[in-house]
């Protein structure tokens, strides 16, 4: 296992300090492990908070800021927090207005997140939640009952983000989180696999021949292994899915994020955009926004995801609102 | 060797199609492969045109845009662009008012560059060039002769850009690369190899127990290899060589970019961006502003650069004014 770290044990809290130390418009609670804006709670705003496993950096620290979260929080490498930690968030972020949680479609995350719901409300928070469960590849996994939440959690925190921010209330922030999730869906693939600190070792093996197509972040199996093909084929494997299960149709606007798992350059992800693109042009769907690069990763695992989601106004208008964060910035 | 792209032969012109698909603030020329401003040339502005081979991405063609560089050159990867690329960029983009060339200092590039400014000058272009030379790791390298030009590239880039915006004379803005070339500096080191791939297989071997420090952007030796240590002792041999070189000193205040390589994940460049506060915090020299992540890679290589470059109020503003490219933007 070769990885800039000083112990497997403390990657995530070593981290945090890192974190803290480069973001002054961050704040890190290093006891109870969660990050924050460092002027939450924002006065009258619903409050957002997400958080998971490590090991999909930036998400969700890096897309806490102005725009987006109020706070994250990071479990161990691809383990849950803990719900002692979500409910510190909670009540930290919630300035009255109440506190959204978005939450990726795991069982551990899923159950840690309502755990703490209830405690908060039991302290006098009003929460909701919403949760993301847009992987197309396959109905139940590893650590998911239904579908895995995947890329689009990407874009329901900035679009969230933008309608906390604009001053929608709490039943607003979580049913625009919900049309996102909605109108979004994903599927992924991987080269190779990842090295988790704390196991030393891969967490599944590939032949130098083979891919897998329908990956999860966490290695969890995906629909089938095939012989590496070119780009091409592989935006083919995943965009087919996609456009088939929401459906998509020609006159669709849609954002195209294409989303690197960590170790593959992006010089490779821009290759893969071009065959996404004349991939949709065929089905006469426009791209209208886009999104390129690691921005939910599984540490050094080489391979990609493609988010598509269907864009309408409102969410075009909360896409290009300003977001001040360390992965996601933009009119400010 | 697993890649997600169609060719090896193909992965630079693929990757143009899929940078144009992505942004709609930028122009490819196909035809002589530059990426551009879509609003170039700016009237009254400065030019900005830098390039090199491909294989280090975002750079250059992920910093062409307002505040920013007018036009970015790829060559193949880790190959020089041609004269007439530069020489087409360099026409492209001036608006009367001169063309700065930001080079990175490779044999093969620094040649070209020089071409296509004589060339530039014969049509009546005012060009000059700024050449970076970062690397404290080595006098001489495989493709240089003296030091290399690695991260202090994208701050020259960033803050040059800030200038020209801003209205600066050829000669100012040139005279400002000069300056944060001259009060930056940079070592590298890698965990593992990378592919290039027309060559299909690795650059370079290291063990499994091994790490190279002080290494080159396309695996050129570095000062030595040792057994992999921990983030805290990796930090301590990129950071003291180049504090002492400048030297930086207590009551410094200087911009800290931690640089992911390629292949490794954010999470370690946070843990090492905390160690190399620590060690900072050691000397008494403060960190004003922050970088982190994959800004000038090596395909997919593991490993990290640290790039310090010593701030004054002017380098500041400039660091801070508005930018809008695909790999760094705020305020805008």
């Amino acid at each position: 296992m070769k990885k800039l770290i000083n112990d497997p044990a403390t990657v995530v809290t070593d981290a945090l300090v890192g974190v803290e130390a480069a973001h002054p418009d961050l704040r890190v609670d290093h006891e109870h492990k969660v990050v924050y804006r460092a002027d939450a709670p924002v006065r009258g705003k619903v409050g957002l908070i997400s958080g998971g496993g490590s090991g999909h950096e930036p998400l969700h620290g890096g897309f806490v800021g102005l725009g987006m979260l109020d706070a994250a929080c990071p479990g161990e490498v691809f383990t849950s927090p803990t719900p002692d930690q979500m409910l510190n968030a909670t009540t930290t972020v919630d300035s009255g207005a109440g506190v959204l949680h978005i939450v990726k479609n795991y069982t551990g995350d899923v159950m840690n997140f309502e755990m703490a719901a209830e405690m908060a409300a039991e302290a006098g928070a009003k929460v909701e939640s919403v949760v993301t469960n847009d992987d197309v590849a396959v109905e139940d996994s590893t650590y998911t009952a239904g579908r895995r939440g995947v890329g689009v959690t990407v874009l329901v925190e900035k679009i969230c983000g933008a309608g906390a921010e604009t001053g929608r209330d709490l039943a607003a922030v979580a049913a625009l989180g919900r049309k996102v999730n909605a109108w979004g869906r994903s599927m992924g693939m991987a080269l190779t696999s990842c090295t988790v600190p704390a196991a030393g070792k891969p967490t599944f093996e590939l032949t130098e021949t083979e891919m897998e197509i329908g990956i999860g972040i966490h290695g969890e199996p995906g629909r089938y292994r095939e012989p590496l093909g070119p780009a091409a084929a592989v935006a083919e494997r995943l965009v087919d899915p996609i456009v088939q299960d929401l459906p998509y149709r020609a006159g669709d606007a849609v954002l195209a994020f294409v989303n690197g798992m960590g170790g593959t350059p992006l010089v490779e992800l821009y290759v893969v955009f071009a065959e996404v693109k004349r991939i949709l042009d065929g089905h006469g769907i426009a791209i209208a926004r886009s999104l390129v690069g690691p921005y939910i990763t599984s540490l050094e695992m080489a391979g990609c995801s493609i988010t598509l989601l269907k864009l309408d106004d409102e969410l075009t208008t909360l896409w290009d609102a300003p977001v001040k964060t360390p992965a996601l910035r933009w009119g400010v």
